[in-house]
């Protein structure tokens, strides 16, 4: 059995991937691609029609939109390794999941997002970020926490136990907090706080953080934006 | 066992849901909501926190977010009352059909939904839509649309076999066609024209056309964007 994950381990998208493998006991190769590679006709025909990643091979099967990807793992591996369940069998406990999920996508990720490519890709391009965008996406998350600081009540995880859900949101919030400097966000909302805390100190969360030297790779995204 | 769909059956969310019910020869209740319901306190705090529709109440059990609602239909009901399998038990399988899930969301439906928020909501709040925002919409829904071109070579469904993924798309796209007047984006792509095509002839599809009046429901988008 191999599973590949081809990306940047740099890209929040891959690091969804691979803190959804070490939680489940999963080991796996990893290919990196840069910004260029992803474009390349042969890419474009092979691995991912619109030019993203990351992609998934395990044993020949290939499948590519890291949300898809780690449903499948989820479906496939879990509790053959280790006792993690991301996905529940108990459909109305899976639709809970799902729904968080579709959450995240809907109205924490596009701001989040917006916020992002301001603040850290168009300074890595040498350019001002859109100070106007910029308060715009504050403001919208802003208001998203707002309601996940009410669901979060009593909560360690957003449906109650640990779930794919949770782990979709830490790799891009991860990013927006170390390198952009965005903390504040976070932080002064006590349960959004301490859901963030659980996350951050998962131990196959702390292990990608050595492993893939994330503290580095943050700098390097702070140096280059200071091109 | 009583399926209770909230939300507006004008809304392309809801039309996700009534088609995955259809599709699975379930019966259900609808309780209509209005823009205006959706952001009580009351609809807030017993609904959907997030103020949108459409959520579903399954003999009690509650969901939101049409995307997970979904999910958890096929889950829960599909095989039981028609043959239409909208998510397949083989991991691969499944695998693929979320894979255009994440596509759709990712890729088609954002421009789709900037455009029409141009074409449809703008007009009707009575103001002109911003022509910039509409060029630069159609011109990355036609890229995404490109892409699509090429996946359905050959295929009359998206994973080969008719899913959950096809679904998803339809409703927002036929009110972009027949209620903003955007039909050339998929009519002049011939294995997407065909694929519709394949769409809007299914059996619940055209009941769902029938019993809920989409024209009408169309002439009076139309006629409110007159305003």
């Amino acid at each position: 059995m191999t599973i590949t994950v081809i990306g940047s381990p740099a890209s929040p998208f891959s690091l969804i991937l691979i803190y959804v493998l070490k939680e489940l006991g999963l080991s796996f190769e990893n290919v990196p691609t840069t910004h260029e590679d992803i474009k390349t006709p042969e890419y474009l025909a092979t691995k991912h029609p619109f030019g993203r990643s990351p992609v998934l091979n395990d044993d020949g099967f290939q499948v590519y939109e890291s949300r898809a990807i780690a449903r499948y793992l989820a479906s496939k591996y879990q509790g053959t390794k280790t006792s993690t369940i991301l996905i529940p069998s108990d459909v109305q406990k899976a639709a809970l999941v799902e729904q968080f999920i579709s959450v995240e996508i809907s109205y924490y990720f596009p701001p989040l997002f917006k916020l992002l490519t301001q603040l850290i890709a168009v300074r890595r391009q040498g350019n001002e970020p859109d100070l106007k965008i910029v308060e715009e996406a504050r403001e919208e998350l802003g208001k998203t926490l707002d309601v996940y600081e009410k669901l979060l009540e009593g909560k360690d995880y957003l449906t109650g136990e640990f779930s794919l859900a949770d782990i979709i949101h830490l790799p891009l919030t991860y990013y927006a907090i170390n390198s952009a400097g965005e903390g504040d966000l976070w932080n002064k909302r006590p349960n959004v706080s301490k859901w963030l805390k659980n996350l951050n100190e998962r131990e196959s969360w702390k292990n990608i953080v050595d492993e893939y030297k994330l503290s580095e790779q943050i700098s390097k995204y702070t140096k280059d934006s200071d091109k």
